[in-house]
């Protein structure tokens, strides 16, 4: 007998018979005593749940066991149902679940979290729980391993669109250790599912090619069979159990009423005595008072990556950075195994053309399905693939501005990629400018944003990525741009060049004052530098490649006449950090100026926008000009 | 015989044949000349454009005729089949269009713009078209008008889930003015569509409830014929075109290489020749020459907006902001008959329930579908209908981002009404916590944020955004509140109170400093005031609700000591925004301090978070004394 033979939960079906009334107990407890939280889909989803991890190879003595199957709740809303199932196999302790559901000072929070033994993905915002899924079930055959993935949801969320997405990928990839439970209770907010909108799961489901199977959702018999044939059929399986909101109290069933709300004290009383369960709460409200008033310490999951960077590539001549990047890509997934890139059917535009044709099955296509794409990417990231997501930025920004809140949210290990920023993009007009990649991941905490300004840099910040573990952004154009070089002819950023996160480049000294310069927008200013020296005016251009994280002793230093330049929206970008920035540090420059775009630009050749839009070099010297005189 | 039968397009079989060349010459001229776009989808698409714009009830004469057929094109990329049959049809001019194509000066942008003669919608982030389609057919049912729906879209973006979400409530809506046309070409980006992405698009719209017809997208007797039993067969139908890119040259035929390529002059010259058109670039290439280096003028569709505000409610006691919104939003549904709400399954929580009592049939209840949601309540926006979007912050602002910016780039009339933002939202979490309401919208250009502090500035900003024509966000938190009062107990905000657009509200003055807050905060911020006072210490305290237009008069008089108090990212929120405004000001504040979100928070009771991330009373003033000490 192997040792997780030993160490997994399993039960008999009279053990998850009790278990079942212990749970509703604990559910109905520890949100009276949080006053807040779901009981209603929390009753209808715990016997799956029991059964669930009864039936799965997981292990609450070694919970984070690489061999384990991975358990994905997507209705993170039901934690009361999670919690009190961990509680059951011994993953956490059951006082402390009870007494610290929904505290700040308890890692119990009102959606499950990752990080939480037993708990692999943070849920909550409904409708990513299958991406996620479908993202573990990659990274398994990436590793070659063959532990399975488990997804339970909620009918209600099956609305969203991102779900049908994430079912055409299983399909696609043929993700047979994949299976789906989805709580099919037929009640959501707002009253009962099927009036509330048309959806006809089992039809959609099949549209996108799984098998289904229907059955009881609080038959144990039923549900471990299912789960039996699902892991076993060889095709990912949704299993479809109908199954009743508030089950096992009489006055809470198929009542939309406690989707969301505690049971009052007389209630309470009342569904324990039905249930035959102790009413202990007292207890537990008491040991809830003695928490302290802070936030608990957030368990950050992560792993050390380990990973060889390859040796840097130089270019000498015209190239644009997004080919540096694919080329970078290409690179590291060469030589290492645990490199993976996300694509949605921009290959050649994101030039992952190189990676496509070195090593193409390291690149996930994912199709127009941007939300499912990067709700996928983020789980795989966690789960020991070093995993890059390509997209223009429109798309990996700003349509998939929630996703990224999410991975973030989960601590991902996932380097966001994206061509086509700013105006550069230029005649595909405004619905593709991206101008938003500085400004919309200051929402995502914990991301960092890289800008890099020539190919020379990108392949050293892709390298440099890859092998950090944490969330980044990595912001091109799509335009050939001249490798940048010092006055004297030589490469700036030359074979002994390394990136470093947080260092500005100064790639022109001057003392009449400086352009702070970012992307497509340096090539711009380093001519403006040419046009302002003919005039005898000395102005220092650096580049800024880390936004995020500006350097105060540069800042302090090129401060009496300061310019900002970016194909950025300019209420959110470069210019708008670094005029915070130095607020903060108590220096008003003389005169200061941002340029960048005020309003969504007209689609045209990205020269003529560059002038039209006051970020070409003779309008950047011009603005410049005029200042001084 | 009706004057629309006098002035529509109706074209004979033998005059589509010729214009389906005439069109495929223009396609291939226009994108040579600029060098750009998008020929072979346009060479798919063309023979179902012309047959569509010449069966619907469009008028090139009068192109906004309250009565046409609305025709969306999804596929925006498409642009140069579009206004090859926009020129062909007299809505246009050819020579213009040829010449101008994707040139800043022109407002042939490259892809679809609403506002040219017979665009409907602006599109280009694919997906988006269908929820669109979905919002002018409802807008039709409310303004009881029979007009028809047309949806053309493209055979990829049909993977996206947003389209799935789109069908659905069609169905549930029984939108039997609705007509999608596929383009099925099996070809997107990357290669042939069933390689990139397992979707079976007649197994989805029959899943979603919807007729489908499948035809040779080449063949007009069958196009007309299709479009016929559509248009009257009482369902909302999809006819599935089969296509060949490139259709009409035999060497573009089916090669995913000219679907964002231009010919090259030889080539140009073969397909002109194959066709039977003439070449006559050289005319275009000059006039092209001509255009001026600048952006067209944009063209701003908009409507009057008839609406009577009803009569303001004055609360006098504590009530939460949502409640105050939603029962403002009742009270203009029940007066005006353009007023409609679109909710996604939190009609409770976002206080709809008024609406729902009292006019059921103005609420579009979407369920979880959001994309979809914020997509389709923008068309119907820019239709005649006053239309709300009502959600929580995290899903009305960071899941739909990207709608909204799409919502903005086609100027809508679109009032984002989000509740539970902020850490008022306590227990659900930082999957819940909206804490981006202020400085996500930067990124849609045009809209205007406006936060309310108490029940009666909601009511007044509630009537203030339905009569102004244009895009808002109106953000608010979970709690009661007090409404607030001046120092003298009276209602500040009482029944003479008129909402100004920008204007600051002086809630306490105070010579020693200030706190600058907004929303939820507000409460918090007046007891710091209390306990301050009480300690000889003067701090005047100003509600900014309308963080995007601060007043420059009021802040130059109160700069002395700053505080910024926000229960937002203070990376991107009120505190950031007050900071670069006092920057360009010239204003260095003898002290600055932002209190605000610096990282995802936990989850707990709202009183407690406020307490831990330093923004209750007693911390907002233990903040203040340690910098005066």
């Amino acid at each position: 007998m192997q040792r997780w033979e030993v160490l997994r939960v399993r039960k008999t079906l009279d053990e998850l018979k009790r278990l079942s009334i212990q749970c509703r107990g604990d559910i109905l407890k520890m949100t009276y005593v949080a006053n807040s939280g779901h009981p209603g889909g929390s009753m209808s989803s715990i016997d799956m749940l029991l059964a669930l991890y009864s039936f799965a190879n997981v292990y609450p003595q070694d919970p984070w066991n690489e061999d384990r199957d991975r358990i994905v709740i997507s209705h993170g809303h039901i934690s009361p149902a999670v919690y009190s199932t961990l509680a059951a196999y011994g993953f956490v302790d059951r006082d402390e679940v009870i007494a610290g559901f929904r505290h700040p000072a308890s890692i119990f929070e009102g959606h499950i979290t990752r990080g939480i033994p037993g708990v692999e993905w943070t849920t909550g915002n409904l409708g990513q729980g299958l991406s996620a899924g479908v993202g573990f079930a990659l990274a398994a055959k990436y590793k070659n391993k063959d532990y399975h993935v488990y997804v339970v949801m909620s009918d209600g969320e099956s609305a969203k669109g991102q779900v049908q997405e994430a079912r055409r990928t299983a399909r696609k990839y043929k993700l047979d250790n994949l299976t789906v439970l989805v709580d099919y209770n037929d009640i959501q907010i707002s009253g009962h599912a099927h009036e509330i909108m048309y959806v006809d799961i089992k039809a959609e489901f099949e549209a996108a090619g799984w098998k289904t199977i229907e059955i009881d959702g609080h038959d144990f018999e039923q549900i471990l069979a299912a789960l039996k044939i699902a892991r076993d059929d060889g095709y990912p399986t949704a299993i479809i159990a109908h199954t009743v909101i508030g089950k096992g109290v009489d006055f809470m069933e198929d009542k939309p009423d406690y989707h969301g709300k505690p049971l009052n004290k007389e209630e309470l009383e009342k569904a324990l005595a039905q249930l035959g369960v102790e009413n202990d709460v007292e207890k537990y409200l008491e040991m809830r008072k003695k928490l302290p008033i802070e936030a608990h310490k957030k368990v950050k999951l992560y792993y050390d990556v380990r990973l060889d960077t390859g040796k840097a590539r130089v270019y000498d001549k015209a190239t644009d950075n997004r080919s540096a990047l694919g080329r970078a890509i290409a690179d590291l997934a060469v030589i290492n195994d645990n490199v993976v890139t996300v694509d949605c059917d921009l290959k050649g535009s994101v030039k992952l053309d190189f990676l496509d044709k070195e090593r193409p099955d390291r690149v996930v296509e994912i199709g127009v399905q941007e939300h499912n794409a990067a709700a996928l990417a983020g789980a795989m990231s966690v789960d020991g693939i070093v995993t890059f997501f390509a997209d223009f930025g429109v798309f990996g920004i700003d349509e998939t501005f929630n996703q990224h809140r999410l991975n973030a949210i989960n601590n991902t290990n996932l380097k966001v990629v994206v061509t086509h920023c700013g105006i550069d993009v230029g005649e595909d007009g405004k619905t593709h400018h991206a101008l938003n990649y500085i400004g919309a991941p200051l929402a995502w905490y914990g991301f960092k944003v890289i800008v890099p300004a020539d190919p020379n840099q990108t392949d050293r910040v892709v390298r440099y990525i890859a092998e950090e573990y944490g969330n980044f952004v990595v912001a091109v154009g799509r335009s050939k741009v001249e490798p940048i070089r010092k006055e004297d002819g030589s490469l700036f950023f030359d074979e002994n060049y390394e990136f470093k996160y947080g260092k500005m480049d100064i790639l022109r000294d001057g003392t009449d004052g400086v352009i702070y310069v970012i992307g497509s927008a340096v090539p711009h200013a380093l001519k403006a530098y040419e046009i302002l020296k003919s005039k005898g005016v000395n102005f220092a251009v650096i580049n800024v490649s880390c936004p995020y994280d500006l350097d105060e002793e540069v800042l302090r230093k090129y401060s009496n006449f300061v310019v900002t330049v970016e194909d950025h929206n300019v209420l959110n970008g470069l210019g708008s950090l670094i005029a915070q920035k130095l607020f903060e540090m108590r220096i008003l420059p003389g005169r200061f100026i941002k340029l960048g775009l005020n309003d969504f630009p007209v689609s045209g050749d990205a020269k003529l926008l560059f002038e039209i839009y006051g970020l070409s070099r003779e309008r950047i010297a011009e603005t410049i000009l005029s200042k001084l005189e």
